[in-house]
This record gives structure tokens, C-alpha cells and sequence, in this order.
């Protein structure tokens, strides 16, 4: 057995659940035994034979460079080594493809230009080989970053969501601290503060803790718009979510060399209908939210009375922040707003000598 | 209504037939008189929602310019006229959308690189609006180039299946001459060539006149590979077709700045085997033929034997025709290669004053 120093996990136990049937029919658990293999094979057959699509929109590959794949040879498993050596996984049967970077990276942003942060972060650095295979995980991967017990898999969200005895399963992704009305677009702020203002959230009951699951999904952006947005959108069917918010632009960003969006914002949702596959599905429209002044609270924007409505945006909150002034009363709970003022304070503090080294310099 | 200089014919009809299904259920001929409109838009409806999925893999559009587009204003809708100005269709309920070439070229092509023919030719002058809306043609096109009779619309060769009692119809689509083993990759033969080689081959019964349609497929070649020759079994499945035999790299073609082909050559095939919506068509491989010349006649090349196979190109053909020589018996039938040694002769003729004069220069 060669051995490989990358890694990857995903979910052959058929999980049973009352909620909405996963994409393709049933989730697929790859830690298993050995013993129960044979029977998985002869079920993800009969899986295939029933016509049910399984929706693939975004690659997930693992490249291998020339060395690597020589040091493999003629080796038909290889043994996946994490970052600190530790032996993460087997990858059996194996099979190595050719990796061409443009013709996945046109079809799958529907631009080459330079500048996609995926590409740049991921592709372009990566092998000229693709290796794939029958994956059993040895361990679960580990972040080792405090927020591991976020990282919940699709079984794990399922058996959560049965205990509780959901009958319908709302999924919506974050980027951004929780104000009251959802989310807004905020300048970046980073996984452990969000998760932090996020648990704020739950303890002040803006979202009742027993029908609010937060969980990490740790699939880096790929801001590949329409193509994204139906990868987001199973992965959620995988864990049992039956409704999904999508907004406009979903997964969607400026193109990176002309002055555009890449995306036409309405494509994601238009994509999302009829993607086949997730028709079981429920796509819910993305309602603008906006501090209602009048009412004193967040609420959908009435375009009848826009002046009585307040964008905060990330960079506003970062004002009040600095002033030490509190957001309007009803856009966020004390607590979530605790957590953002300090952060805020913590990157003035960052800030400030740097600016002053810019001023001297 | 505003006038578009610009046309299209395709196929509200049901089309009754015992062949394979259409794709996406039935037939549609939009040469419809108006009164059965509601009725049809009803059945179209009733068609999508029954889940049955179209696939269309390359995008069929009409681009307008930035000046058609706002002689057309709120036009609800546009007449269609011909290259002679004559009113070939009328464009109901229209709708624009821009046309983002690049995303369009990226997922179709799966590169941007400079050098695409369909590209150059077709895309790269095209406006930059997309117009849609329903279409009523008024009078079928027509090329007159004295080959309309052989440009078959699919009722029409599904007619003809049914006149003759077919219970399977095999395609496969031809860009050169035919010769007794099917067709090889020969130097381009112009169509009028092509079609009067095609009816010498069946005259000569090397193909049975009675089981064998030749018809003419007006879809300019993409050379979009994969995700092209699903187009073109689709248009075949709507002719009726059942059976369609598919070759190595389909639609292929040389990546135009890099030294290796665009695409995978198995990826076609591969493709058709799961694309949604072509499932009804059984896909034959393409078996490699070549002329045998111990047993004298085209059979299936064998690479035990392989020196007894002999592989006879377009520059062969031509190099046969200019010397006098016959290619060797049972490779084509006489009458077919007649046709070729005219056509091969009024090229030599061509040929020759050309190389003086660049001999002169």
C-alpha cells in the first residue's frame, strides 16, 4: 500500500429518519467494517439501478503531483496520511485520472480569468492527477480548534433533528454574526467569534435552542455561484434540511478582472428549480430584512416606506463598535453584541499601529 | 411589432408514433395556427410537470445587437426575417437577457482560449442581448442549394419510420464519404459531394434503399465534445432514433493553443451514458473498421492481425484519385467513388495554378 499525505471524509450505514430522503436515496457512511462491505456494494448498486439522480454540481477531487503518483505505482490501495503523519484513512481500488485544471475550472465557474480565490487557493498549486477510489475513514478529521463539536456529520444533524421530532427541517447558511432580522452581508468576521455570537443568539432566545441546531459545514467557499449553490443545497438534503433559503447571488461574487458580478444574480435560484436531483427541495425565496425605525425591530423591507427602514451593515456595526454606541434597540440581543464589540475593539487595537506605520513610512 | 433580422426553424403537434419516445415526452412543431395556442401551452405544462427531464445541452439562442435591441423596445413581439427579407416567423411574448459570452463559451467549451471555430465564427460577433419567446414559424427554411429535400424535419423521418415499419432505427452521423465499413476521418468532402456519394452508395445497395434513410441534419458543428454530442443524440432521439453509435472523442477537436486534444476522448461516451433525459437511447460503441486485405472487403480491425489491415485516410483517397489508381476491391463501391474521383479531380485542377503562383511569388 502507497501512502498519500492528503485527507477527506464524507458520510455506508443507512441512516433511517423521518425527515426528507438524503440525495440519491440513502447517506452513505464510509467508516465502517470491513465485514459489512460486500452488502453496502450490492446496495449502492441497487441504488444506481433505480433511477434515482444524485446531484454533483462541484468536484470533489484529490490531486496527486507526478511523484506522488509514481510512488504509487501499480499499488491498488493507498494509505491517506493528515498533516501531523497521522494515518487518516485507506483509499481502495484506486483509480487516477488525468487533472485538467481548465476544463474544470471553465465549467466550473464559467470563467478562466485570474483571480478566482479557490483557483488561486487550491487549483493552481494542485497536481496534474486525480486519484479516487473506495474510502474508508480511519478517523473523523479533527480541527483541533475548540469548535470540533460544531462540525456535526449528516448522520450525527439526522439523529439530532429525529430526537427532537422535527417534521420540518429550515436550513440557512451564515457567513456573518445573527442580528435579529437573519443576516446581513458584514465585513468579514472570523469562524470562532460567529460561532460565539451565534451561541449569544441562542442564550439571550432570539432562536429557541430547541428547535436551532448551529453547526459548522467545513466546505470552503468556492464562490462558484449556480454550480455552488446546488453542492450547498444537497449537502443540506444530505443532513435532512426539506427547506432552504437561497438569496439572491448565492455563492456569488465580482468577476475578477472585469467590473461585474461573474453571476447573474437570479441564475442560483433559477438553477436550484430545476436541478435534477433536488426536487424534493423546498427552496424558500430570501426576504430582505432591514431595522424597521418605526417599529423598532427588524422586519421585511417595505419598498412603501423605505425611509423608515435602516441598513446596519459590517461596516456600521463596526462604527457603533469604535464609538462605543449600541446598535438601535431590536437589531441585535445584548449578548451577540457583546461578543461583536469586542472583536471590533480587538481590530482597532490591530489597526492602529498599523496605520501609524503607513503615516510614517 | 418590431422586425429581427435574423432566423430559426425548429419543431405543438403531437407527433403519434410507435418509434422511441421524444425527448421530454412529444414532438413540438411550432408551425401551429394560433387557435390551438391555449390548448398546447396547457399540454406543455402538463409535460413539465410530470417530471420528465429535457436535456439541452448546448444552448440554442438568438443574439441581438445593442441597436436591434432598442428598435424592438417594448415590442411584445418581433417578427423574423429572412437573409432575403422575407418573414420566416413571428417571436411572441418576448424577453431579453444579456448574453455573458464568456460563462457561455466557458461551460459549453470548457475553455476560453482563443481559436474555437463556433466561436469565432458564430459568438465572438454576435450582439450582446439573447432574445427568447414563443415561436411561430411561417415558412419552413430553405437553403436552396438544391439538398432541401434531404433536410428531413423530425415528423418528418418519424413518418417515414412508420411508413417502412421500422422497429429499431440506428443513427450515425456522417462528415464524410461513406465507404464500405462505415465512415473514416478523411480530409473534408463538401456536402453536395457528400449526398451524391451517399445516394451512389445506396444505389449500389451497399446500404439497403429500403431500411436506409440519408438526411440532412442543418446544426453547425460546435465541436463542444461532450457536451455537444448530447445535442446530437437528443436531435436524434427526437427523429426516432433508438440506437446511436458513438465513437472515441465525439465532437472532439485538437485544443486550439495547447498540444493535446481538448478533451478526454472516453468523456463523450461517458457522458452520454448518464446524462438525464437520454436514458431511452441505446448507445453503440464505435468499433474501429478498416479494409482487410486478406479477406478483401472493410471488417472490424483486428490487432492480432494487424498488419493485414490497411487504413485508407482522405489523403489516401485523393492520392488514388490524382495517380488514376482504384482503391482496392470492396473498400467503396464503384459508383461512391466515382464521385470522389471527380470531386478529387476538380480540386488537382484547382490546386495546380495555385502552386505556380506561389512558385512565381
Amino acid at each position: 500500500m502507497a501512502s498519500l499525505s492528503s485527507s477527506s471524509n464524507k458520510g455506508s450505514l443507512v441512516v433511517k429518519s423521518s425527515l426528507i430522503e438524503p440525495d440519491g436515496g440513502s447517506l452513505v457512511d464510509l467508516v465502517v467494517p470491513e465485514i459489512q462491505r460486500a452488502a453496502k456494494i450490492s446496495e449502492a448498486e441497487d441504488n444506481a439501478k433505480d433511477g434515482t439522480l444524485v446531484n454533483m454540481s462541484l468536484p470533489i477531487v484529490l490531486a496527486i503531483d507526478d511523484e506522488v503518483k509514481e510512488k504509487i505505482g501499480v499499488s491498488n490501495d493507498v494509505a491517506l496520511i493528515g498533516p501531523n503523519d497521522d494515518l487518516v484513512g485507506i483509499l481502495r481500488s484506486i483509480e487516477i485520472y488525468k487533472h485538467n485544471k481548465e476544463e474544470r475550472i471553465a465549467r466550473t465557474w464559467g470563467t478562466t480569468a485570474p483571480g478566482l480565490p479557490y483557483v488561486e487557493e487550491v487549483i493552481t498549486s494542485a497536481g496534474n492527477w486525480l486519484i479516487g477510489g473506495d474510502l474508508e475513514v480511519l478517523q473523523p478529521i479533527k480541527y483541533n480548534d475548540g469548535l470540533d463539536h460544531y462540525r456535526l456529520s449528516p448522520q450525527q444533524l439526522r439523529k439530532e433533528f429525529d430526537k427532537r421530532q422535527a417534521d420540518a427541517v429550515f436550513a440557512f447558511q451564515l457567513r456573518n454574526p445573527v442580528h435579529n432580522g437573519g443576516f446581513v452581508k458584514a465585513d468579514d468576521v472570523p469562524l470562532d467569534v460567529r460561532m460565539e455570537q451565534h451561541s449569544k443568539v441562542l442564550e439571550d432566545r432570539v432562536l429557541d435552542p430547541e428547535t436551532t441546531i448551529v453547526a459548522i459545514f467545513p466546505s470552503p467557499m468556492h464562490y462558484a455561484g449556480p454550480t455552488e449553490v446546488q453542492w450547498h443545497a444537497k449537502a443540506r438534503i444530505n443532513a435532512g434540511a426539506n427547506f432552504y433559503i437561497v438569496g439572491r447571488d448565492p455563492a456569488g461574487m465580482g468577476h475578477p478582472t472585469e467590473k461585474r458580478d461573474l453571476y447573474d444574480p437570479d441564475h442560483g435560484k433559477k438553477v436550484l428549480s430545476m436541478a435534477p436531483g433536488l426536487e424534493k427541495l423546498n427552496i424558500l425565496p430570501f426576504r430582505v430584512a432591514a431595522y424597521d425605525t418605526v417599529e423598532k425591530k427588524m422586519a421585511f423591507f417595505d419598498p412603501s416606506r423605505a425611509k423608515d427602514f435602516l441598513f446596519i451593515s459590517g461596516t456600521k456595526m463596526r462604527t457603533y463598535a469604535r464609538t462605543g454606541e449600541n446598535p438601535p434597540d431590536g437589531f441585535m440581543c445584548p449578548g451577540g453584541w457583546q461578543v461583536l464589540v469586542k472583536y471590533y475593539e480587538s481590530l482597532q487595537a490591530e489597526d492602529s499601529p498599523q496605520k501609524q506605520t503607513v503615516l510614517s513610512a
